[in-house]
């Protein structure tokens, strides 16, 4: 089957349009006004095309297409909220193909035998609220709802998930995890520049490496930048400097199976002429290989403790964010690789570099992601682009693979 | 002669109360309403010891007592500005040991032969204002009147030198130069701690150390730190980080002349998942030998050219701060020196680390300064600290250094 390429493109202009920044880019954040202006027409948009729409606890929406047996639905969903100065198609994209796959086979009344469900999770981007992959996340690990219902906004702690979600009426009643899926398939730009750079339509994405997020904070002593001799400071910056160094490089050996990124810096006093006296950084380390991942921070956190044990420093260290790295499911993956080749398409299988609500669902049922190209892989940006023949292709290979996997009648 | 201990005392604590800043700083920032709390409180201290109080157009208080020759006084003083959350002692010492200097000469119904100036400079710190120094500075230099009155304030643009200085009162008429002066001395805390460390009483200062401010920016491209391979980055703050870390270790080698300082940095997005685009960082770069001062700087901007280049990214290059180590005058620095010894004190001679108004003030008439301890080395924070014995010492010796320059009747 073929999805609707032009109803595709004009609702996602139009979805592109609600918070809407600069010229092509869009600011949606989660549980924001344009978050609730863009969940109330889809909620709108899934009724018209005769979806059983319900609210989990967590917010997520979920839109049900009755298949000819009573058995677990056959999932598909991203998110339609964005990091601030965001693109259109980050999230957007998997929700908006989900629904034009329905859309088509309501046009080609084809009744499928598992049910069909679409889902539109909370607060992916974890921009205002953590953790981020929020609403899938409390999919996979109910137990976690309370918890994470009083998470307050990094810039107003009155904001919590919990309050947030009843000021803009998406505080659902339908328990978290009580929807059982038979699988799930994320469509999602790339975000990155492989899929362009080898000119390669589709990517039929079979992990998402692990992330490691930690935050470290050297500690020291300010003094005139004068009139205090070398031998005599305690200098945050210049420990800091020499570590970020070392990350930095850790990556570039020929060897290196990790990625480094060292985002976030700061000096405290952040002083011309003053001897940092506290040093704060993050590092971001991700691999597809779990022992890598793992040897990668270790052998950073020993350079850490190192240079600030030499230097007469102190540290202090908070582990953020830990995610090994997920496998999808090999049958869902060559579900998307044989179902674009048939449509003759180019198609590579590779990791995910980026996290995604895919990654969480998968611990519940099998589940993949189809990857379509980012031109120059820009991502959380408005120059965020992808070609229309390439968000077609994507739609068609994600409505191919629920198809296959829902069985046609 | 020997200065009044208890009132110079008395009176560094009651200038520590206006704009006291926790329990033992002081935030008194260069044409705050505290500064002009301090310049008022100057002013009628000044009339009551039967001063001459001129004020000229960069706000310098300048009060004279008159001496038996009309002839150029033999002139004293620092700052009442602090940076923020300062300390008591760094300027105001200079100038209330000048006053008690007088008050003394008064008691002790002491004329001299010269007159004696005693001068408080408007903004040494350059904490809201730039350049620093700037009272000073323009004394020296008064062609540069016009286009410093223009500059605006880091934390707000309307507000001028000029109209800050109308705004306290502060804005005289006195043309800027238009005093000739016999020779200038500044007492002051040695903001290092070389005098504590070395059990030493005063500093004779012999020079001010060389001062290069340069600040960079290395632009490059943001990307997403999980999907971005290593290869494809253009990462500013990787690159910032060769160099940083390059700058420390420059100073840092056995045979260095210089010191260096990179006390600020900021990332932009500085966002933990996202390669940084750009990198800002400042180089603060002293030494007392030019030739020094002069290839530092050749060799680390060819090291930060080097890093770019390879790197393919691009720089930004702003020198802010080019001030060539200036050599006081012999004569004055044998005076304070001497003087100091007469008293039963150990003294050392001595480079100025730091900048100082004196320095200006060298480029006019035979200058020199008079350190005293700083409790371990700290200033330009709340801590700073001196102890009565050196302050009452510094006072002494400037009374004494004063005293042979004017000639006492």
């Amino acid at each position: 089957m073929n999805i609707n390429r032009q109803r595709l493109l004009d609702n996602l202009q139009r979805y592109g349009q609600i918070g809407q920044a600069q010229e092509t880019g869009v600011e949606r954040i989660a549980l924001s006004e344009e978050d609730k202006t863009a969940r109330d027409l889809l909620k709108q948009q899934m009724l018209e095309a005769g979806l059983v729409v319900s609210i989990d606890q967590i917010g997520n929406m979920i839109g049900i297409r009755q298949g000819e047996r009573d058995v677990p639905p056959v999932a598909m969903g991203s998110h339609l909220d964005t990091v601030y100065q965001g693109g259109r198609y980050d999230g957007a994209l998997g929700v908006l193909a989900g629904l034009e796959v329905i859309q088509s086979l309501n046009d080609q009344n084809i009744s499928t035998e598992k049910p069909i469900a679409l889902i539109n999770f909370t607060n992916e981007e974890g921009v205002r609220f953590a953790p981020d992959m929020m609403g899938s996340h409390v999919l996979a690990h109910p137990e976690l709802l309370e918890e994470i219902l009083e998470s307050p906004a990094y810039d107003n702690p009155e904001h919590t998930v919990g309050n947030q979600l009843e000021a803009i009426g998406y505080k659902g009643d339908m328990p978290c995890g009580s929807l059982k899926l038979d699988s799930f398939l994320e469509l999602h730009i790339e975000q990155g520049p492989t899929l362009e750079l080898e000119k390669t339509d589709i990517g039929a994405v079979e992990m998402v490496q692990g992330i490691y997020w930690t935050r470290y904070m050297i500690h020291g002593q300010a003094n005139h930048a004068g009139t205090t001799p070398i031998r005599y400071r305690k200098d945050a910056g210049y420990a800091a400097s020499e570590v970020m160094h070392y990350i930095g490089d850790y990556a570039r050996r020929a060897d290196s199976k990790v990625l480094t990124t060292v985002g976030t810096i700061s000096f405290e006093p952040n002083a011309i002429n003053i001897v940092p006296e506290r040093a704060h950084f993050t590092l971001d380390l991700r691999s597809v290989d779990y022992e890598a991942l793992k040897q990668g921070q270790t052998d950073i956190d020993q350079k850490i403790n190192a240079v600030v044990l030499e230097a007469g420093l102190s540290l202090e260290r908070e582990e953020m964010v830990r995610f090994a790295p997920v496998h999808f499911d090999p049958s869902i993956v060559k579900l998307v690789a044989d179902g674009a080749k048939d449509l003759g398409l180019s198609v590579k299988q590779m990791p995910s570099g980026a996290g995604h609500d895919a990654q969480m669902v998968a611990a519940v049922c099998p589940a993949a992601m189809i990857f379509v190209p980012s031109v120059a892989g820009i991502s959380h940006n408005v120059k965020e682009y992808t070609q229309p023949d390439d968000l077609e292709n994507g739609a068609n290979v994600l409505a191919n693979a629920i198809l296959s996997r829902t069985g046609r009648l």
